[in-house]
């Protein structure tokens, strides 16, 4: 064993059940989308609706300008530099704005910044997929 | 003050120079690209090299196939669930190989996953953002 790799890590396949829970176990994630200048991610608050994301952004912001009926992704994760391993779970699938916002189960997202985010996007997945790096 | 809203965050923009400084103080970040699919976003282990990324990756796998010579988003983060606050910084700019990979400076990155990756990619940011959410 190098130095290098003191916990050289392995990659497994999440199933789809905990995929689903881990999502559930989130608070933000980062959304990926494209404008006219090619990709961009950021991070953003969610809740989660049975298995669709909903995120509440502002209603004249590039999420929901370049998000809404278009594919995006989503990724959550939770990493650990120490043992350089952790988990990522990807969802890509179709954002729609849905208004108003009746989920009619689970949790309304909770933005953590301030200001008007009264515009609710529903991503639903047509691939969800999780990778987790177990150390070595 | 409503319970729902214990650290409600104030968005501020970070400079320059604190982006670049953050940038080098992970190890991780999110590089989102575009496939025939749409949008996907995943976690990579990188290093600095003055004021750009390099990657490591798989020669064969979805990130070299569809980030070379194109247009791609890398975030890193640190939030906090608990205060709920945190910075973001988002690199927009356009992936390119580069064989062999000597970095004039900055370190070679350090993937933690097993594996042969020898397929290395340099992204030249045209855009630099971050953001922290300060708790109120």
């Amino acid at each position: 064993m190098s130095t290098d790799h003191w916990y050289s890590s392995k990659l497994r396949d999440i199933p789809h059940p905990e995929c689903i829970h881990l999502l559930q176990s989130q608070q933000v994630g980062r959304i990926a989308f494209e404008d006219d200048s090619g990709p961009d991610v950021l991070p953003i608050n969610y809740a989660m609706d049975g298995e669709d994301i909903l995120i509440s952004t502002s209603a004249y912001g590039v999420v929901a300008r370049a998000a809404t009926n278009s594919r995006v992704a989503f990724e959550v994760d939770s990493l650990d530099d120490y043992t350089e391993s952790g988990w990522s779970v990807v969802v890509r699938g179709r954002a729609t704005h849905e208004s108003p916002l009746i989920p009619p189960s689970g949790e309304h997202p909770h933005p953590w910044a301030d200001g008007t985010r009264s515009y609710h996007l529903r991503i639903v997945a047509d691939v969800v997929r999780g990778r987790r790096l177990i150390p070595a």
